[in-house]
């Protein structure tokens, strides 16, 4: 596998830069042979890659940007009143080739955004989509797309998440011939509106897609479907709802098990035997949305990530950067629109 | 408060009439005092009704019904070809003034198509909603519309969900002025799509109801709001997927405790222990969905509820239609109505 060289915006997320050196450092002392740019203010990242003992390393190099884009600011005033911001400067190394991938923890709307203006599609590609892995109860994965790049989709751009998506899965979970399902509120064909009908008549003639129909909300997590196409709106309130509901279990389940010392220690000990099957469960594993359908590779890290969740969105980033997945998409998406002539 | 006459469909539901007959013998042994007309089919309901001694029973009334709605039939094919069917007959009770409400838990498609066209909107009401309750953080409820019955709404429609839900939850919950939101994929006012756009600036105009903002998904269980609005399409994705996480979060617990006789053991020690807290979060006490902006109280049941869900679903019929809960929203639709001119 070829060595990769990322642009990390070490100045986005909720926690600041320590967590993104912190990320870099574990990675480099497994062994990582890859090299990090590390874009960020001078006077926050510098103190605290000499902390770390990166300062001189031969496979990080500090680029300094004087702006830093706020996590709650707008994406439309970010990408006109900061070009000089750390995520700007990631992704213009991405764009100038000094770079085979950027990972940013940053406001997200403003790295769409930005990343659209200054990567812009793939040959062909409508729209680019926000796409993030999900545990399933196969003991897999399952991509879901869009999770918030587009507020609405029309049939076509719902067709491409699909195309896309499907290269996505055939790399990242290397399967052959990935299931592809369109979300909806029912499983027959007369259910749903429009836009998700003419989509799925779209994916269906496509000898380019595996498409296996409508799947229901309840089968994000079941494995039924490697890859579920939806419009960011969908997408968005059917992570997010999740997130919330898995918050209120957590909830339950905590205050239960310290209401008496005796939870408290069985709890622990439970942990420590059952760490496999809870791991596959965590959120960390699975951070690292990818911005897919651009000229570049492009992760979106979790706003409120830990370094081992950041080092997880990094690790995505250079799985997609060896594999060429934004080239395989363009071969794929091509074959597509040959197929339409 | 008044003694109430409910329409039963006996009919639907994945388990049968039995698990029907035994939640009205659970209601009636707890001494509700009210009346239930039990509609279905002659030779699958008396049988059971004489198991339960119910047959004699001055509180039970068994009315025959032919015709019975499959669980995976067409809605238009249910509407047409199944006048006489159970679902049907119940509705048709309470078109005629006979009962003073409807539960089912037979096909939602069918139900929301007949109940519909058999009692229509409340003057003034566009289209019918369903509504359900979800636990929250706080200890309360918040109320989740529209779950399916419309794929897609304009924007007079979403505010009129809101000023339905704010109704049913000032009833339901005691609340005076519930908190209505939108659910959106962000809370700035620039998100989302025009529709909800519009249906934002128009809750915001109404001194009928108490708009606060957009929500996000993760707000759904969170106790921001009291009622959340959406359309059919998002609503049900966004309660199914919570469905499909609850089933993965479950499953693993479950392999996890099971694995080993000392969790076991404890397993059954804590959950004894700590009964209340986790029934809070069973779905047995959210079931029975309102099907509202209709003349007359219809509450479906989820398909594979059990007795004690079964129960709240009656529970839930008997509060509306004890409260009226169709001609207070036919009230304040026409206060809103007003308003407007």
């Amino acid at each position: 596998m070829p060595e990769i060289k990322l642009a990390i915006d070490a100045m986005g997320g909720d926690n600041g830069p320590s967590i993104v050196i912190d990320a870099l450092c574990q990675l480099i002392n497994e062994g990582t042979p890859h090299h990090f740019l590390v874009v960020g203010q001078h006077d926050s990242v510098t103190p605290l890659l000499s902390q770390y003992n990166l300062d001189e390393h031969p496979q990080v190099t500090f680029v300094h940007a004087e702006q830093v884009v706020e996590m709650d600011e707008k994406p439309g005033q970010a990408l006109r009143a900061k070009p000089h911001s750390s995520m700007s400067i990631a992704l213009e190394l991405l764009a100038k080739g000094e770079a085979d991938g950027v990972v940013s923890g940053g406001n997200t709307g403003a790295l769409m955004a930005k990343a659209y203006f200054q990567l812009k599609t793939l040959p062909g590609v409508l729209r680019p989509a926000l796409m993030a892995a999900l545990p399933n109860q196969l003991g897999g994965r399952s991509y879901l797309l869009d999770l918030g790049a587009n507020a609405s989709c029309d049939s076509e751009t719902l067709f491409q998440f699909g195309v896309m998506g499907s290269v996505a899965a055939q790399i990242l979970e290397d399967i052959s011939s990935p299931n592809v399902s369109l979300l909806n509120m029912g499983e027959e064909e007369i259910k749903g509106n429009d836009v998700v009908k003419n989509a799925a008549l779209r994916l269906a003639s496509s000898e380019h897609v595996n498409y296996t129909g409508f799947v229901e909300g309840n089968h994000l997590f079941s494995g039924k479907a490697d890859v579920i196409v939806c419009d960011g709106f969908v997408g968005n309130i059917a992570l997010k709802s999740c997130e919330g509901l898995a918050t209120l279990i957590v909830d339950q389940l905590k205050s239960a098990l310290m209401s008496h010392w005796m939870y408290r220690l069985f709890f622990r000990f439970l942990q420590k035997r059952t760490q496999k099957s809870w791991d596959r469960l965590k959120p960390d594993h699975y951070n690292g949305a990818s911005l897919i359908g651009l000229r570049g590779v492009v992760i979106k890290s979790h706003g409120s990530a830990n370094a081992k969740a950041f080092g997880s969105a990094i690790r995505q980033a250079i799985t997609e950067a060896q594999a060429q997945l934004p080239e395989r998409i363009k071969d794929r998406v091509e074959s597509v629109l040959l197929e339409q002539h």
